[in-house]
């Protein structure tokens, strides 16, 4: 195991919601990914899914409470089976945490989204 | 699930060396913590360890392979099994990610340690 350095890693790539692996524990991705725009409304029907922004700052929308504006330094974790909608008006870099069954999409299944066999390490 | 700002988490206690939990996602603690000076060295026979460095720098000493040192902004995954010596020159700030199981010192037992049941939240 080599040490990461965060914004080091965002460097390397430019793709939209395309998540990449930077590190593995206890069965769990440690994920980056920069987001800009509106994503999909989906769930992880059995994963909770934890998101802590390093630049910018997302919306979470939700069916069943309050949307949730996260900014730098903010962390936040969507528990399994709660249907969310990302939304980043400006570019956003986050870092996720979540099992490595967990597809980025959930359930939905669009052009975008990647399978978890092809899921990149960077 | 609120969402936690990490840097007024950290405003919030002083001491050295004792988590405090700030969010549970899949079985796992999400945790932070100030450290100063030397800590002990310890395994987690189970369970894979993330350091990530908010603010200053650690040193990971290990037995089997070579230091690491962390600065603001890196993280690093501590392996299941392996002997650890953290040390803070100067204060450090780390949010860490583990199982709910694990005990910060251990398989050793330390007047500083504080037992699983007895950890908390902020």
């Amino acid at each position: 195991m080599l040490k990461a350095n965060l914004k080091e890693k965002f460097e390397l790539f430019d793709e939209y919601w395309t998540p990449k692996i930077i590190g593995e524990l206890n069965d769990q991705f440690v994920k980056i990914a920069k987001l800009k725009g509106e994503f999909i409304w989906h769930d992880h029907e059995q994963e909770d899914e934890l998101f802590y922004i390093v630049k910018g700052s997302l919306l979470l929308k939700f069916r069943d409470r309050n949307d949730v504006l996260l900014k730098e330094g903010e962390l936040f974790i969507v528990p399994a089976g709660v249907d969310h909608l990302p939304i980043a008006e400006e570019e956003c870099w986050v870092m996720l945490m979540e099992p490595k069954s967990t597809q980025h999409t959930g359930s939905a299944q669009t052009e975008n989204t990647v399978s978890i066999e092809d899921q990149e390490w960077i």
